[in-house]
């Protein structure tokens, strides 16, 4: 069996996230399909990270195995000639037999985009959490530094996540503030804020949860100096807000 | 009566333009009918550039007049909790009872993308014309300084054009080439072509009809030099075809 390494970038609007689900339309069950229909085969497409609903991805990593001979540029044309326009295999490569998307990854970085602008522009208000507050930074960065290095994450995840390995190690977190953002090379009204994180592996919403109580820092309503109790609490309650999906992207994922 | 100017920023993905058509949804129509509840009138919305369907504007001009004592800023507000979120207010402000966004406009400047990218990305292919071949910038370059200044443009307007003058001045019309686009601040795969055409006034149709003509020269199909003679005749025949619309962006309106 060969092993077909993919690239993926996804705009997440109308999917109900990654994994496959009975009865809902999700980017895993899309693959699948239109992969079959090309092979012949029912392939399990395995992916690097299990996006939620509304999650977007500039380069998430899937893989598939295929006894068919087809070669990976024929497969991407394929692919690209019957997936929807929201989806697109940006690139496809025979690799290992052993390659595994998720067990491999050395780390996966997430960036999330907050707008601090009056009037969303119509192009970008679906990619972007609308927070029309004015934020301590100095504060956010100041937690985020607690934030950075290996910790028990058990309380930056959601219910359900069925991680046995709650230790996690974030290599970057960091927060830019731009004035204006490009769209098409042009300037668009209003300031950003953009938050990306880097780690090992994440838990389940462990972005948003960790992008929600950065937030709640900006605020004011959780001081910064309490993200360290919050790590020791190992308890979901005691940090921030899960941030909307829209503002999340998976950007790139590192081997 | 107080004379109302509006700056508007549209997606035109899903619209039939800007013009006010029976059975049609449009940008005009759906101002009037929100600006009519907001108001309790009738109102005309004027546009400074009757955008076709499908062509989208980062600062479209609009003005009403109504008797309505409602401040700019409420106008603004009510219309932006109204409006579906691919239309946006970015301004409101009362301006003089004989402003008229069309007729006052010293200059209308449009860009134009066109795409290089062998996969369109997910987030940028509606606003993009895919354009899979090699084109000869300079060829394009050469044609856009004939075309720049006062001509008559009767060979670029669309049938069905009402204008009276036809001699329109051109006083920009710039090609830019660059090898990635950023979209939320990361860069996104794939070459593209920006094409801006800033005029005192245009015909209907001429910006994409230019367009259309520029990439039959990039493709060698037509010489630069046959430009002059395109110009000369007045006919739309001798031009080249026109570029789909969606590419199409209302960048800017001058006074």
């Amino acid at each position: 069996m060969r092993n077909i390494k993919l690239v993926i970038q996804y705009d997440g609007t109308n999917y109900s996230g990654w994994q496959v689900q009975p009865k809902a339309v999700t980017i895993q069950g899309i693959l699948q399909e239109k992969i079959g229909k090309i092979t012949g085969e029912k392939p399990t497409v395995l992916g690097a990270g299990r996006t939620d609903a509304g999650v977007h991805a500039i380069g998430q990593i899937g893989a598939f195995r295929t006894s068919s001979q087809l070669s990976p540029s024929v497969v991407q044309s394929a692919l690209n000639a019957t997936l929807p326009h929201d989806i697109r295999i940006l690139n496809a490569c025979e690799d290992d037999a052993s390659f595994h998307p998720r067990y491999d990854a050395k780390s996966k970085r997430y960036f999330y985009v907050i707008s601090f602008a009056r009037t969303p522009s119509p192009f970008l208000y679906k990619y972007a959490w609308k927070v029309p507050y004015m934020l301590d930074i100095d504060a956010m960065n100041c937690a985020s530094q607690i934030l950075k290095g290996r910790h028990d994450f058990s309380a930056f995840r959601a219910s359900g996540c069925g991680a046995k390995n709650t230790i996690k190690t974030v290599f970057q977190l960091s927060i830019e503030r731009s004035e204006t953002m490009e769209f098409m090379c042009t300037k668009i009204n209003g300031a950003f804020l953009r938050i990306v994180i880097d780690a090992d592996s994440f838990l389940r919403r462990m972005a948003r949860n960790i992008v929600g109580t950065l937030i709640e820092i900006g605020k004011g309503r959780i001081s910064a100096e309490t993200i360290e109790g919050i790590l020791s609490s190992k308890d979901r309650k005691c940090a921030g807000p899960c941030a909307p999906a829209s503002g999340l992207f998976l950007e790139k994922v590192s081997y």
